[in-house]
């Protein structure tokens, strides 16, 4: 039958694991990156160790990579901010000369478009949108049963549409990207904000900004308190607002939220969902579900890495 | 050779036109569309003159048709404003069992996204989108080299990504879309209130609600006029914001700019480009090119929907 390897490429920790065609993970294991050394030390440390632990296992028939920034029409990853590897390094290339087997790489978030697709609750569909609220806000749009990549490449980078011109900074040099307010560390400012807007007492007062993680205001909404659910709700509007935009635009049968504050729940969807359809224009009402990814957050993205390789093998 | 038919169904009148395989518009017509009369009685007084001024000319393979709200998927027209057919109209069931041929349609902007790609400036383009600035905002999306339909078959309804949830009322019954700001009839309202903001003399000043146009409003622009200056200003800021958006969303190489209100040429493409390019997301910048439609605007949608039907007997 066969495996493949599905690599998620971090600043901090490379995660590696064998996946068959059903999706099961038969191994999984992690090296830290080193961002500051030149990516060939890691794609030397990677083969040594995957070498090693490919031993009595089905035999190895491609890789996938899910990195930041990466471009799958070229192979590079490009000006990735959490690795030091400057404006573009042909990765793909490295890796292939190393291990000499089939290889593509997308960036993370569409490798987790493509696993729910091949594994998870997008199976079946043709237009879809994932969503990952992390850190940041990650994307990836398939249309017509194919990841849509645009002319660079770089398609699907929803955490940058704009909210506001003159809002908050963004990571990226600019101001009021969608990412500044719906992700796990936009929520975050959001709750700063209600906190200094409003008089009610929340147990999140006691916490100082470095503190107040979005587990923390989960947590709270969850308990009742009206700052968090506040939050919540504003977070849900902004994002609403904005997948009425991404629905204009590409038509999807269902957009999923993944990541780290899509483990909210309800508390997020309930209001996002909401949020959504009254933003949605008259013909595209009722059409579009807002779902959970089904991806278990740890190992989604070495699964979703492990998918977009068996969907290119099997093209 | 043969020829195919391109219908263009307005809500005033229904063009159509002898379309060879070059784009060659050989004979065009026009009827009243009579939009109270049902649909058959259009389908029929249509049957009638096409069957007369067939006559003498190369086979005719096909018909394609662009209409306001055309389902490309069912093959209907549903909920056209100005077409007072009700919910749901099989249009193209209608036409094929009066005409007994191939038979596409589409929405006009994604007819004129076609045409584009077939006969005008996007030829060999794979990732482009087409915008029309008329009396609304229409836009066609092409990715990898497809019009890009959805789910629902309705994909790419730009003019109503939302500008401002507490913003202009607009034609659809929300507030705030896109098209109340950018359009011809957009512009003027954007006018209409610069005029109240500011001092400055302008011939503007002179003219009515109904008088001004945006053909009156770009003239002024043309002779210098600050109040003229500054609604193209106004409304290419936000469309160069909105198409900054679009852009994170596909990543095409070029957007085109076609309707009346491209026509007014420099004066909107200058600023559009220049607001566009810094509102990109920064690995974008520098990757779309900001473009006028080839096709005449008088011929543009009926060579659009003849080149729908041309894109499907190709395949």
């Amino acid at each position: 039958m066969g495996v493949v390897l599905g690599i998620d490429i971090g600043g901090t920790n490379t995660s590696f694991g064998f996946v068959d065609r059903e999706g099961r993970l038969l191994a999984a294991d992690s090296i830290p990156t080193h961002a500051q050394e030149p990516p060939e030390r890691l794609v030397a440390r990677l083969h040594e160790r995957i070498v090693a632990e490919r031993q009595g296992k089905p035999e190895l028939l491609g890789i996938g990579i899910g990195a930041p920034n990466a471009n799958h029409h070229k192979g590079t990853i490009e000006k990735a901010v959490n690795l030091k590897w400057g404006a573009c390094v042909d990765f793909a290339g490295l890796m292939r000369a190393q291990f000499g087997l089939p290889l593509a790489i997308t960036n993370d978030a569409n490798a987790a478009a493509i696993g729910e697709m091949m594994f998870g609750n997008a199976q079946g569909m043709r237009d879809f949108i994932v969503i990952t609220l992390g850190t940041g806000l990650g994307s990836g749009i398939v249309t017509d049963g194919k990841l849509l990549y645009g002319t660079t490449g770089f398609a699907g980078e929803l955490g940058h549409i704009i909210v506001d011109p003159d809002g908050r900074q963004c990571g990226c040099g600019r101001r009021g990207c969608l990412e500044t307010y719906a992700s796990a560390t936009g929520i975050r400012r959001t709750a700063q904000i209600l906190l200094a807007e409003r008089h009610d007492p929340s147990p999140l007062r006691a916490l100082s900004f470095q503190e107040m993680t979005s587990k923390r205001i989960f947590e709270a909404a969850r308990d009742g308190d009206a700052i968090a659910l506040a939050a919540f709700d504003r977070t849900a509007r902004i994002l609403g607002m904005k997948l009425a935009d991404a629905v204009a635009h590409t038509s999807p049968e269902a957009i999923f939220l993944a990541g780290g504050l899509a483990a909210a729940g309800h508390v997020l969807f309930e209001p996002t969902r909401r949020y959504m359809e009254g933003f949605l224009f008259g013909m595209y009402e009722g059409t579009v579900r807002l779902l959970p990814s089904r991806l278990e957050p740890g190992n989604s993205a070495i699964l979703g890495a492990a998918a977009l390789i068996w969907n290119e093998l099997g093209n």
